[in-house]
């Protein structure tokens, strides 16, 4: 997308996290094309005589530096998956409709909206609107800041305003991808007997998917309830050969008190006697709730955490050793989903939410 | 292959079936490449005074007509697979090596050469040189002449003149193929407790595979071993979702005391429960070696019959009733392998037992 057009995110829109929410959604920004809408945040936000701003690839950062002992980041990213005829953006009652409404222009338009409307919050503030989070990792505008800037992310606490549908999600899981492989022997099926077959032998993997029970552990008030699934099989040669080899493809989803090493060794553990290779891991990160900053937003929301199941970035966060969690006016379930919306009371109760916590005292 | 040489196949060549088997491979023949050696065998057929000869196709048919109560024939194709470095022979001591050695010129010409060299044996005998036996069933020269000229099949016995190593080999297994499918509900693998896994669901299945006790069937002297194989197994939408889906094909390889109907009928038993669907299924064909040319065969080789386990082209002849089996001077191990080859010695036994058998009494 090439821009020809005024900059619609004027200092007026940024006003109103509603109109906002909308007018984000209607700078088409589908991951990997986000120069648009970057230019756009960029541009709105040098001219708030408040805030210094910087820029990497198509990540925006902007902060306050007022001299404050604490620091918090407020981040979202300002790319969407593919439209699917969800754009632009259409509203119904009180719901916004289109592409990024939930999954997270709605959160992005709050913390926009801080931005403008708080010059002297309670705290110094980091606002990220970073590219490419729906795509592979090595795009991540959040991965690229903190290799280029990892200063940029140096804070007490930061809040990603991706979808939680107004609730509070702390911390995540950690999930770790490792390959069951059997071997066997080929034969003519019309001579089975001088084979081996390793489909057969996947069997007893398989009897141990099925008998796991997978734990439920409890940090800081958060449940995380884990899993152990089979994602992908495969085997077989032709369809009158005993096959010679199948792989079996799992997926553990791990509560933030095991590390990836550790969740390693519990594959292997469940798994003990095949061959295991990992696949690839990343890590969980606690919920980290006791600093002073998240303890008052969580008085803000007026509302007990509750445990983030997928893997985030809030992730990246802590592995900088700084307690984060999700927030936003959008709900999850909704996310990607050619029929996404957002409700305009989840993200009036949000800017509201923000503005008791970050207000001057 | 276009021909543009005198024909190789000159009735000096058809006295040696050692020399016919070398002239007969290097006439390169891949399958849907047969023209140019049907042509050679028709030509020298038609010089054959006491045979007549038609055509289907890359087909030929040779038959005496001397008046004999009982007609038998013998069969053998003219196709091989593709050549993999091994075209055209070579003479190593008392072997021949070359594509198609084996599987089955060697067993080709044992036929040419007593068309040629038999003026009158003592039953009458269809000859049937026939194309597309390596490749799909619906180009199998065989298969055709069922359909255009039932005629040249009817007989009272039957050899196919494949590689058996000079064993008898005697009717044929049956084959079946079915899919199981299990069905579960997709969820993201963070959230796996709201899905149903169906590759878990498969573990049941492949337990009975692994407990599987294939039966052993003896008739008329032959002993069949049954199998029941898992040859494919594939499932899994992503490595973040539990999967809806999983497919596991089997092989049944069926002694020819169950029909197809039978066959299917014992899988839908094994798999009671799971959603089976037939894939394709071949009958076998008992040995019957009851009939008077039957058991004068056996005679003249002097040994006891084996089961073919494996489905071959005598099952054609069993679907229209008549009694057929497997003979031929190659070894079938080596069929298909980049170094197959024959012994000489085999070719010369195979030869002469057919001479002993068909001589005039």
């Amino acid at each position: 997308m090439v821009r020809h057009m005024a900059n619609p995110l004027t200092p007026d829109v940024l006003v109103d996290p509603v109109v906002l929410t909308r007018t984000l959604v209607d700078i088409e920004s589908v991951s990997r094309d986000e120069k648009v809408i970057a230019d756009c945040v960029e541009e709105v936000l040098q001219q708030t005589p408040h805030l210094t701003t910087d820029r990497l690839g198509n990540t925006v950062m902007a902060r306050t530096d007022l001299g404050h002992d604490q620091r918090i980041v407020l981040a979202g990213h300002l790319d969407t998956v593919p439209i699917d005829n969800n754009f632009p953006s259409t509203g119904v009652d009180d719901l916004i409709y289109g592409c990024g409404t939930s999954d997270m222009k709605s959160g992005v338009a709050l913390a926009l909206h801080l931005a403008a409307t708080l010059p002297d919050p309670c705290y110094d503030i980091t606002f990220l609107f970073y590219e490419a989070e729906e795509i592979e990792a090595q795009y991540n505008g959040l991965h690229l800041v903190a290799q280029a800037h990892p200063e940029w992310l140096q804070a007490d606490f930061a809040v990603l305003l991706e979808p939680t549908y107004g609730v509070v999600e702390a911390g995540c899981q950690g999930t770790l991808r490792a390959k069951i492989r059997t071997t066997g022997r080929r034969a003519h099926t019309a001579r089975a007997w001088r084979g081996v077959n390793a489909i057969h032998a996947v069997g007893e993997a398989l009897r141990r998917l099925e008998d796991y029970r997978p734990r439920t552990v409890t940090i800081d008030g958060c449940t995380y309830r884990e899993g152990l699934n089979a994602v992908r099989i495969s085997g077989g040669v032709a369809g009158n050969v005993v096959p010679d080899e199948c792989t079996l493809e799992v997926n553990l989803r791990f509560a933030p008190d095991r590390t990836e090493k550790q969740a390693l060794e519990h594959v292997h553990e469940v798994f003990a006697g095949f061959d295991v290779e990992l696949t690839d891991s990343a890590p969980g990160a606690m919920p980290g709730l006791s600093a002073a900053p998240a303890r008052e937003f969580l008085t803000a929301v007026g509302a007990e955490p509750a445990a983030k199941l997928g893997w985030t970035d809030v992730a990246r966060f802590a592995a900088l050793g700084i307690p984060a969690l999700n927030y936003g006016p959008g709900d999850p379930l909704l996310a990607h989903a050619p029929d996404e919306h957002v409700e305009i009371g989840k993200i009036r109760d949000g800017a509201a939410t923000l503005h008791r916590w970050l207000a001057p005292r």
